[in-house]
């Protein structure tokens, strides 16, 4: 039986990659992920053995993961930032547990990755600080209503918001709105940052505040972070104070 | 004039710590940090000036580590976990925009760590993957009514919750209030789990429910992970489904 195991491989450079990650993509026979990602680590699969999907094959492309471990071959699954936030951990673990005890190819772990959502506020300043909500636009499969509903608690508690997935072609407006919710319980001066590719080549960071913020180009790929009512922009930088008398 | 550079180590191990924060590491001439972390990093160590200081005195450390740096030589101030989430990147940024622009250390940055939820969820399965609150129950520089309501609205909007610092001599009866909380809102039978020490040597890892957590140790550097509506324990790993038909 072989082991598989889901890796975090971090914002995208080598540089944001941990030793346990590349050390578990090199001892693999099989990596498999979406080919974006197969892209960034190319230089680390010269002798592998490669599976690399599109976009929304997300569950063929674990089944084949899995059965490939299943069959005998050490294999990895890739997902950019951390597996365990909106990635790939919970869909092959799921998987690996429905099989019957005794061909159930050895679970690996998940190896954590320098989240999207950290790697974003370090490119910021120190926007996160404090007690923070993470939340996907993406209403794929999560209804629009429970997003909207989850947008407003975290806005209501002053919550630091983190949004994945903000914008996509099939729902542009999705912003605005979460904008509209947000604007009648936080002031519109509200620092927003936007981050777009964190830690890759072409990294894109925009300041602007929650009264402006959707004028500013937002992609699929951007995290947005929404400060709370004490976070403040100095100099280009923004930050969300812990509370220290300074 | 010196750089700062706020650097997260990750969750403890060498093996979780990023090129890029190790190369921050080796690269200063000045290390400042609290006791235990300077500790966790202390073979890498050996040639540098390095400033260790106790709890609470974050910011008699940070302002040691502003000057060294002001006084020309190149400093790191290392967090545990992502440095941008409770750690130093806030405070530090903070003291460095306080030098007027032409005695202002360079910012160096903040360089993204493996944080502590993330380390944690690793350990337990997979159970962020979808919307999630991030909540520190440290009364210190927050007020409890603040915490508490936040609480009630992450419960409300059905978000995983991770709890930081969740117990202390001086509130041992914190982590009662929030399972009270949550109780009104959300199944006793809802899976917690609670992960110590992450990634090092006496990492402790222990799955519960939301009705029974509080007989379970846990400590101040304990994370608490409470499931959401969908989160389910099977073999021992919890996992919150993000939405896949599997």
């Amino acid at each position: 039986m072989g082991k598989i195991t889901v890796v975090g491989i971090g914002p995208g450079s080598a540089e944001d990659m941990t030793p346990k990650a590349k050390k578990a993509i090199d001892d693999a026979q099989v990596v498999v992920g979406y080919n974006t990602y197969i892209e960034l680590i190319k230089p680390m699969l010269a002798t592998k053995e490669v599976i690399g999907t599109g976009m929304m094959q997300e569950v063929d492309r674990c089944k084949m993961a899995v059965e490939s471990a299943a069959n005998g071959k050490d294999t990895v699954v890739v997902s950019s930032g951390d597996a365990g936030v909106y990635g790939m951990a919970g869909l092959v673990l799921e998987l690996v547990l429905q099989y019957p005890a005794d061909k159930r190819p050895e679970w690996g772990g998940t190896v954590a990755g320098i989240s999207a959502v950290n790697a974003a506020a370090s490119v910021l300043g120190a926007p996160l600080m404090h007690d923070f909500a993470v939340i996907s636009l993406s209403d794929w499969l999560t209804p629009w209503e429970l997003i909207q509903k989850r947008v407003k608690l975290a806005g209501e508690g002053d919550f630091v918001i983190a949004l994945y997935n903000p914008k996509s072609k099939s729902r542009p407006d999705y912003i605005n709105e979460v904008q509209k919710i947000l604007l009648a319980c936080r002031d519109g001066k509200t620092p927003v940052g936007i981050v777009t590719g964190a830690s890759r080549e072409q990294e894109n960071c925009v300041v602007s505040d929650l009264a402006h913020f959707t004028d500013e180009e937002i992609g699929m790929f951007s995290i947005v972070i929404i400060g709370n009512s004490q976070t403040y922009v100095q100099d280009g930088y923004m930050v969300t104070p812990r509370g220290y008398k300074v």
